[in-house]
């Protein structure tokens, strides 16, 4: 068991563990670490238990109650998407089940509306991507409809994203890479400190995209724009 | 050795082997036996070389010339990305290197553009999703730019992504997962069959997409767009 449940200052990240691949267990457990709630989202229960991990929220569209044995069925043919409830309360024990049936939200998004809630400022996301590719662009793009509303970053083993505010300003070291990735159109992005500038230009998603630029040098980068929503993703092979 | 140097109708797709996440095996040797022509981009070539496939082309922007020993050590540090030339042309005998500088597109963009300039109708791509979340959203949302060009199909082992013409029709089975992915915004969207139907609707990256729907019934599909690109996702778990 990890020993995240320790009271925290509500102003430390929340950890979400959503469905996609799952990250190493170093990252994981450096997440775990600071993190005052710990939500899983639906199935992703199954491999997270496997870990021994402590979760305080459940959060998905249980339908059925299943026992054990009705799980084990439903699993082999059904690739682990059936949950066992009762058992998950007793070996969680406190575990707050939250039923969100609500077919217009993924789940990822019910949780972020959850943390908001609950007057959470932040969230980390674990296993957001990989697996399926339309949860995968779906979970990194719907980001965007939070901005003001909770600060998100997804995090896997090759990438870091969030969303950056209209004017940003970071330091980082010469030659880390920095992609910037537009959701729909922006426009007016300047940038200063990158190997390849931007000058009051737009990018469009499909068709002119700011993938695999980098920092010119050790120092500030700053990145502004006018209008739209632009991706930070810091990643690395 | 695969056997996929036959020759073959051109109007067979080609493939490409792009620098994400390996597929399974068994899915590259399905691609493999049917292809034409195999492309590989870059430092995935070490990689490739480790599976005993037969390459036809290897294009990416190798701007210095390295030895055995060199690759070694850069690899080593720099996580498998140096590529020894000479000794892939004696392995590889006959290959095609195809040198690619031009830092303003990626280098899937630039098989593509070969693939057109050979006059290939159509193409399989494997490895573009996984890893870096910069490198799977850009390979992902660019294929729309190569619309009218090059029949585009990007394939990993849970998910198809094309992109849609202006109207589509095919039979699915009952309950195939379908997801709609706007690249952008796109309008005037008209489904028939599915679980959750679109009457001249749009949908917006970031904000509206059609991510988890399902077919209806057996039976022919029909999807209608007006304006815009519209992806289509088969995925599973």
């Amino acid at each position: 068991m990890s020993s995240h449940h320790i009271i925290r200052d509500q102003q430390e990240p929340a950890l979400i563990i959503a469905n996609g691949e799952a990250c190493n267990n170093e990252l994981l457990g450096q997440l775990l670490e600071w993190s005052p709630l710990v939500i899983v989202l639906d199935s992703a229960i199954n491999r997270v238990l496997e870990l021994g991990i402590k979760v305080d929220v459940l959060l998905g569209d249980f339908d059925v109650q299943r026992t054990d044995s009705e799980v084990q069925l439903l699993n082999e043919q059904n690739t682990k998407r059936a949950v066992n409830l009762e058992k998950i309360k007793e070996e969680q024990y406190p575990i707050e089940i939250v039923h969100t049936p609500d077919q217009n939200k993924t789940d990822l998004e019910k949780a972020f509306d959850y943390l908001i809630g609950r007057g959470f400022p932040a969230v980390n996301v674990v296993w957001a991507t990989g697996r399926r590719a339309d949860h995968t662009i779906t979970n990194i793009t719907n980001i965007v409809r939070f901005r003001d509303l909770l600060k998100i970053v997804l995090i896997d083993d090759y990438s870091k994203i969030f969303l950056l505010p209209n004017t940003y300003e970071k330091w980082y070291p010469a030659q880390t890479p920095i992609s910037l990735i537009p959701v729909g159109e922006v426009t007016g992005i300047t940038t200063q400190n990158l190997k390849y500038e931007l000058h009051h230009e737009s990018l469009t998603i499909g068709y002119r995209t700011g993938s695999s630029n980098e920092v010119l040098q050790d120092g500030l980068v700053k990145i502004t724009y006018q209008n739209g929503d632009l991706l930070m993703m810091e990643c690395n092979d």
